[in-house]
C-alpha cells in the first residue's frame, strides 16, 4: 500500500558523491556535488547540476572544462567540509595536491582514486540549476588499485574503490557485500513470452 | 601515482538501479537504467539517458510523462530481467503489479518502494543518447517504510530503503554500514583561513 508524500521529492538513490573541479581565476576550486551522474557510455557523458550561485560554476564557463574526483571513504571529512564551505570565502585547493592532466585547466584531487576531465559539450539553466554536460576527455586512476589484464588496464570492482555513497537521507554509507552481477541474474530465473 | 586509462571511461559511481516506466502505445513499460540522476531537490528534477532505441523513449515522447521506480534489492532478478529485454519483444508489465498517480499515463511497479511521477519539461540528443529531464509531480512510497515524525512524513533511512547499487565494474551490492551525517563531518575536524 503506498502513501503519497506531502512534497514531489525526487527521492533517487544512492547518490554518487564526488568532489567536482574547476579553476576559478587560476586557483583550483572544489565543491561537494551529489547532483551528478552517468548520461552515456559512449560517447562517454556525465553531467553536473549545481546552484546557479556556486563559485565552482565560474570556471566551469571561464574554461569550458571541469572535472569528477571520487573520493573514497578516508576523504570523508574532506569531502563533506568542501560541500559545507564557499570557494569565494576559503582556498580549497590547499586540502589537496592538485595535479593536471590533458585539458590544462580542469584541476584534479591526487588524493582522491579516480579522476576524470571533462570538456563542457551542452550547458542549460532550469529555474536556478546550472547545467553542465561533459564529454570525458581522459580517466585517471590510482596505480595501486589499478587491474592489469593480458596487458588491458582494467577498471577495479567497487569495493575496492571504498566509495562513500549517499541519499537523501543526508546519511554517509559504505558498500556492502555483492549482491549479483549485471544482464545475467535476470536471465537465470525469468522469463517472457515473445510479443505476438 | 596515477596511471591514464587507455579509454576515456565516465568513471562515476555508484550508479542508482532504477526501472523507468512509460506507457507505450496502451501498455506499461519499463527498462533497467542506471544512466539517471537528481539534478535537483527545488525545483525538484531527475534526468534520465537512454539509448535512442529504446522502447520506452516513445512512450515518453507520447505522454510527456514517465516514472522512476527504485527497487530494494528482492526485486533483482526481476530488475536486471527489464535491462536484458526490450519491450518490443515482451510484455515487462506482467511481471509487476502496475498502478498510476497523478499524472494518469506514467505506470509505476507497486512491488519497488519508492516511486516517482515526472512531467517531460527538456528532452534533448546528445549523438545516440537520448536525454529526458522530468519534474517530479509526486513521490510515493510504501506504507510500512514510511517515517511519521510529529505528523509529518519523513523519508526512510537507506538501508530501510535497501537500495541495488551498481558501478561499471558490472556487479550488483547491497548497501554497508553509515559512517556519516551530511554537513556535519568536514566542520567537526577542518577548518581553512578566509579569503583576504
Amino acid at each position: 500500500m503506498k502513501v503519497k508524500l506531502d512534497y514531489p521529492i525526487p527521492l533517487i538513490y544512492p547518490i554518487p558523491i564526488t568532489l567536482v573541479g574547476s579553476l576559478v581565476e587560476g586557483t583550483p576550486n572544489y565543491t561537494c556535488i551529489g547532483d551528478t551522474g552517468l548520461m552515456g557510455i559512449n560517447p562517454p557523458l556525465i553531467f553536473v547540476s549545481s546552484h546557479a550561485n556556486h563559485h565552482t560554476n565560474k570556471g566551469i564557463m571561464e574554461n569550458l572544462t571541469f572535472s569528477i574526483n571520487i573520493p573514497a571513504t578516508n576523504l570523508l571529512s574532506k569531502t563533506d567540509y568542501c560541500g559545507s564551505v564557499s570557494g569565494s570565502e576559503v582556498n580549497k585547493s590547499a586540502l589537496f595536491s592538485n595535479f593536471f592532466g590533458e585539458l590544462k585547466t580542469a584541476p584534479m584531487i591526487e588524493e582522491c582514486p579516480v579522476n576524470i576531465e571533462l570538456s563542457l559539450v551542452k550547458e542549460f539553466s532550469i529555474e536556478h540549476r546550472q547545467i553542465f554536460v561533459g564529454e570525458v576527455a581522459a580517466t585517471h586512476i590510482d596505480r595501486d588499485i589499478l587491474v592489469e589484464v593480458d596487458g588491458l588496464k582494467k577498471i577495479p570492482s567497487l569495493p575496492q574503490l571504498d566509495p562513500i555513497i549517499y541519499a537523501l537521507d543526508n546519511h554517509y554509507y559504505r558498500i556492502g557485500e555483492q549482491i549479483g552481477t549485471g544482464y545475467t541474474e535476470g536471465k537465470k530465473s525469468i522469463s517472457l513470452p515473445q510479443n505476438a
